[in-house]
This record gives C-alpha cells, sequence and structure tokens, in this order.
C-alpha cells in the first residue's frame, strides 16, 4: 500500500510516496510554476508524483490516494482550492480534487499547507513524545498550529495564526498583513526583507543582496540569511536576533495561555537557521514564562523540508489493517 | 441532593447551595479573616456553608458533598493548599479537604479558583452555547482558561495564564509578576492601583483616593473604578481605557492562535464594569483578528459575583441518575 504526499509551495513543489507506515520509498522536488494557471500547477504536481514513483521503482497498482497540502482557502467538501495569492492566477476556486483525480487515477485529499506540516511533526517528528504541542514554521510568514491531546485544534477552521500574537502593540514593526507589532512582522522572511531593503536604501552596509545575486535569486530566501550570518553579516544578524527576541515573546505568550509540552520551530527559516536559531529562541522566551521552573521543550522540526509532504500524505486514509 | 460550593477569595467567603441541576437553594458571603490562620479560615468556610444551608432552610441529610475553588498551589491528591499569599499564614502546606471534612461531615473537592469560574460560565453561563472558549476574568490580576471541546484546557496543570500574554515587549508596564508588558501590568486591578498611586503622588488630579476614602477601603476596590469613571475622573477613565488597550490586543492574540467560538470577560472589575467594559474590549480586539469576517462573541459572565462558588460546587460529584 502507497500514498503520495504533495507539498504545494509558491516556490517549490514536492513529492513524496509513503507506506502505511510513512517509511518513504520516492521522493521528487521541483520549483512551482511561475506562470499560466491552475492546471499547470496541477500538471507539475502530477509530473512530480510520477517521478516520486520513479524515484522508487514504484507499481500504481499499490498507489491508493493523494494528500496534497495547500495554501489559500480551501473547500475540504468541494475538494477546492481559491485565494492561493502566491501560486499563478490563481484567486479563482479551482476544483483541485477533481483534476488531480482526474490525472493520477486515485483518490485526492485536501489539507492546509500548514495545518499538515504541523500534524507531520506531532504523528511523525520531534512532537511525537508529546501530548501538546506548539508548532512554529518560518517561513516567508510565521504560521503554525496548535495540538492538544495529540490532536491539531482548529478551531472554527482558522486557529494557528501564531505569527499574529501582537508582541508589540504600541509602536510595532509593520506587518505584511497590513497590522503592525505581529510576530510575523519580525520573524517572517518577507517582513524581514522589506526591513533590510529600507535599510539597505538607506545606505547601511550589507552583504545580504550580494548574497542573493550571487545564488541568483531574486528574494532573500533562507539560505541567503543563513550564508550572511554565517559571514557576521551586521544588518543580518541584527535582524535574526529581532526575529529571535518578537518569537521568545509570542512563543513564551502562547505556552502561558496554553502550558504544552513542547514547541517545535520550523519553517523554510527555521530549518535552515537550525539548531543555534532554535537554542536563542528558548532563551529568549524563558523571561516570559510565568511557570518558568516547568517550561515547555523547545525542539527543531525533525523532519525538515519532507515534513509538509509527509503531512499531506498522512491525509490520505490507510484502510483498516486486516486481522 | 445538595452540593455547596465556596468561592474563596483573599477579600471574601461566598457559599452557595445548589442541588444536582445546580439550581441555587440557599447563599451566604461574609469577610475572609484577615488574620490567624488556615483554621480560622477554614472556620469562616464553615459557617458560610451552614448559612447557606439556613438562608434556604435546608436539610444535613441532603448534603453530599462540598467543592471549594482556591487561590494557591493546590495538591489534589493530598487535599492540600500551599503558598495561598492572599490568605493570612497560608503559605504553608494545610490539608484543606480534611479538615473541612471533619468541619462540615462531607466529602470535599478542590479546585483552582479561576478554573472554577471559567467551568461554570461554560457548564451554566455565558460560554453555555458554545464548544470553545476564551475566560478572561479581571479582578486584583487577570486570569482565565480555555475551553476546547467543551472541556477545560489545563495543559499541565498551569495552562490559562492570560494575563501574561505580552503585549508590549518592549517598554512594557512593570506587572506585579516581576515581568513587563503583560497584559496584566495594565488590566490588572493591583497594577492599575499601583499606577494610579504614583501618578497621585506627582500631583495629578483624582477622586478615586476620595472615594476609596468615602467607601471605607484601602484599595481602589472595583467599585471604586466603577463610580470614578461614572463620575468621569481623568484618571479612572484614562486607566480604564489603558486597560481596554491592552485586553484588545492580548484577547485578538488569543483568538488568532484558538479561533474559540466566543470570549467570556468576567472577574471583580470586569463584572462592576460590565457591559459597556465589555462592548469597548471587543472593539479594541476587532483591530488584531487576523480573521475579521468570523470573530468571536464577546460575553460578559452572566453568573456574576456567584460563578466562583457555583464552579466549584460543580466540583462535587453527583451520583448516577437512577434510571
Amino acid at each position: 500500500m502507497l500514498r503520495a504526499g504533495v507539498d504545494l509551495g509558491g516556490t517549490k513543489i514536492q513529492a513524496v510516496i509513503t507506506d502505511e507506515h510513512s517509511k518513504v520509498w520516492g521522493t521528487y522536488r521541483c520549483f512551482t510554476p511561475q506562470e499560466g494557471g491552475p492546471a499547470d500547477v496541477c500538471d507539475a504536481m502530477a509530473d512530480a508524483v510520477k517521478q516520486a514513483m520513479a524515484d522508487g521503482a514504484l507499481s500504481y497498482d499499490d498507489l491508493i490516494g493523494l494528500g496534497i497540502g495547500a495554501p489559500g482557502q480551501i473547500d475540504l467538501d468541494a475538494g477546492t482550492v481559491s485565494n492561493a495569492g502566491n501560486l499563478p492566477n490563481w484567486m479563482v476556486t479551482y476544483p483541485l480534487s477533481r483534476e488531480m483525480t482526474a490525472r493520477l487515477r486515485v483518490p485526492t485529499y485536501l489539507g492546509n499547507d500548514v495545518q499538515v506540516a504541523v500534524n507531520a511533526e506531532v504523528s511523525l517528528g520531534a512532537g511525537r513524545p508529546y501530548n501538546s504541542m506548539l508548532g512554529v514554521f518560518c517561513g516567508t510568514g510565521v504560521g503554525g498550529g496548535v495540538v492538544i491531546n495529540k490532536e491539531l485544534w482548529i478551531g472554527r477552521g482558522a486557529a494557528g495564526e501564531i505569527g499574529h500574537i501582537c508582541v508589540q502593540t504600541k509602536g510595532g514593526a509593520p506587518c505584511t498583513c497590513g497590522r503592525t507589532g505581529c510576530m510575523e512582522a519580525y520573524a517572517g522572511r518577507a517582513a524581514m526583507e522589506i526591513q533590510a531593503r529600507e535599510w539597505f536604501a538607506e545606505g547601511r552596509p550589507t552583504e545580504l543582496f550580494d548574497i542573493m545575486a550571487d545564488k541568483g535569486r531574486e528574494r532573500l530566501a533562507s539560505g541567503v540569511w543563513y550564508k550572511a550570518s554565517k559571514h557576521k553579516d551586521k544588518m543580518a544578524k541584527k535582524l535574526i536576533k529581532r526575529a529571535v527576541w518578537a518569537l521568545g515573546s509570542g512563543i513564551g505568550s502562547a505556552v502561558n495561555i496554553l502550558d504544552v509540552e513542547a514547541v517545535v520551530i520550523g519553517g523554510g527559516l527555521g530549518l535552515r537557521l537550525g539548531q543555534p536559531f532554535v537554542d536563542k529562541i528558548e532563551k529568549a522566551m524563558m523571561p516570559h514564562l510565568i511557570k518558568p521552573a516547568k517550561p515547555p521543550a523547545v525542539l527543531l522540526a525533525e523532519l525538515g523540508d519532507l515534513g509538509g509532504a509527509l503531512g499531506a500524505g498522512l491525509l490520505v486514509p490507510t484502510p483498516a489493517a486486516a486481522s
């Protein structure tokens, strides 16, 4: 029995093929089409699944379903995705489930990209030993999720917006959401880049944009931040320090409300900056805890770049084991 | 079948006698002894229960148990309470369950004072129609609780410290917990009083302390804040506005993480300032919501001053109904 999981991001598509124990049998990763429309993105996803099947020399007879972790607004009943601003011409409501099932001839299951990644960490990754967990994923923005009694708590569908904890109500930095003072305004890559460009335009020195150009990128990707901080670039270090400061406060607040057993740090930027980043966040969180004698474990996400796709694979129900 | 519930506060003891449907049959309220020790407090609680029984002309044969909502550190297994700083000479570990059972000859059940009050609101009060709820109780401090799937979520025992969401990480007001920028630093009566005394000492005009003296109080009790704001006292209005500002931000952050269906505002100050206070908090919360199209209901606690005692009564297990 095999299931396919696809993490559909604005930059990359990651596909993974797993068995019922979530053991990985094949993977494939490609860039997300930046032009065209939803149908082109579906073609690319179908191709990624086929390449991942080929990677493991697997038989289609064993494939029982496809799970997709998608951005935008998902209608689970209708199997549609709309308002996916990071994907080309995808503000429309598009029948993603139907289109993928037509391409791969297996049932398709949809989930929110961040929620499936949090679910993967608690089911298969760093959160496995815990009953309650807070996932904090630093990428372009800061997303996350709350796990209560081993289950992702989604509220009325919108829970987990941890990036929009307000850590500085008065005089806070502008957030890409239009508000000010959100954790994401300090710890989301998009907001960090806006601040860096502003300072750079003012003539403050930094290697960030040289490194970006060297890597042939147009954005300050996670690897750019990593390399600049390794080079002891002052601006990069200052902005990462600011991110840690905001994450410490916001995560501390969330822990004071929820008293979770563990906090798992992931996302593109989180994974790239790795354990030293996690250690700094833990240190910054401690002074905010009202019960510092019993802090939660603060851990790096264990599943790395595959987390989202593995979590998407978990959307596919496995048949009850034959007794 | 009758059960007794006692809300043990630093200022007052509230007792209530209810039946298995939480219908109220008798109540009694008295001041908490400010001198002596735990045994004197127990005597006062036992007397309050007896007076509440007398209030309803009830028979002791029907009383099946006593629940107490207590401050301090509670050991449920041992039936003890320690570190209750608001009670006279109660930093020791005191066998509260055993002592009350000896006095009233019924089993005694203990619970955290704030948690039982939140539980009362979701079981019997404003939170009844909802599956998920955030309780925010503004009194001396700001306490609260998170209700998920109709159950109070206590984490590893310390969840619900909503007063210590940090709303202003840099340059925040000093909190009575020793940190700065906590919601309680703006919206807890103790912190508000410290700020008012500081401003008054600097010569800023206010009626607050005259009203306090007129009422024969030594502290700025909730009624003092209420009366001063009715008199359009500038300092009182300013500090209440600041409290609303902090509550709007902190509650907004909590809603962004948890997407609860309802927020219930209670506590001594919350109840006294009432619906206009709740309306202002709701208005201050809205700009912080990442999904403003689907805000939670923001409601005044329905059980008023009896909430804590009713919640304490719920700690007493009811015998399975005879079929």
